[in-house]
């Protein structure tokens, strides 16, 4: 798994069906990496360093079988400076 | 899941009978980053900052089950400056 | 999916026995990018520009199921100066 | 697979149900490399240079079947200095 | 897949039961690579250049299904100069 921190949430109000309305969440690795979006099954805030897992396993962390997510919020990391 | 610019539709006549006909978009992270060809499930249009599925999810993602992708459109992102 | 140009073919005749006899194509990037073997599902030759497909995507798309392959070039792309 | 040394325990109280309670460690590549967290499958102990499996292989590898892993340790390396 | 030249055999006594006897190679890309471990599924010698699968693909590719490899060697590449 990666260590992200979260940013903030993002919108896509035109999206597919199958990812009806679970919160998608911009983060990154570091403050200037390259911004991703995952699901956040956890419920996190801004600033909270995360697990997140990628591949497969990325679809049912979500709670959702199946659910088309590659990268799923599944932990906030206890006491973790970055 | 990863954010990408669409570029424009790319055409492939001759390909596997089982992509059928979904259109192939080609996306960009930034202007000068390397292009990759995506599956549009959400209709997308020239200049669009878009959320992209990888992994084993971007398969069913496409609304057509274990569809031969490994990168598709899943939404159209709201204000995004990238 | 990610672009490549075809090079050449590339022999294995000591392979595992559920690779049977689908050919193996090299490709890359670019000119001085890494090569990679794809299984060609579409009969390229050298020069052309193809559409290749990772992941667990690429198993089904060399049209047996559950290949043994993470690469499958999947379409011929018209009209790409790479 | 990819080698690792691991470095310490990560704790993470707030996750998801499925993670139940297996042991998370933080591996590197590299002493300056990027912190990885893997799930413990094997018993290991900081400095111990491990084997570690992605993909969806790592999900069963945990020991629990369709696990929310995509890095999991499966060896410790017998004889390796980095 | 990737194209790597095979090292030498790596040892891993303590390991998850699941992955049972099966030869371990330590690959590289080149004399400088990052070292991979890959499960021999073909019979081959250190200095041999050969073709492995990655991703969902390696584990069946392996000989046993569901087998916890995230990359497998599944031929001998004839005449390569790496």
């Amino acid at each position: 798994m990666k260590i992200y921190q979260v940013d903030r949430a993002i919108v896509s109000t035109n999206r597919i069906a199958s990812m009806d309305h679970k919160p998608l969440l911009l983060v990154r690795e570091r403050a200037d990496g390259t911004p991703m979006v995952a699901v956040d099954a956890v419920g996190c805030k801004p600033g909270d360093w995360v697990l997140c897992v990628g591949s497969s396993a990325a679809r049912d962390a979500t709670g959702t079988k199946a659910y088309p997510s590659d990268l799923t919020i599944v932990g906030i990391i206890d006491n973790w400076e970055g």
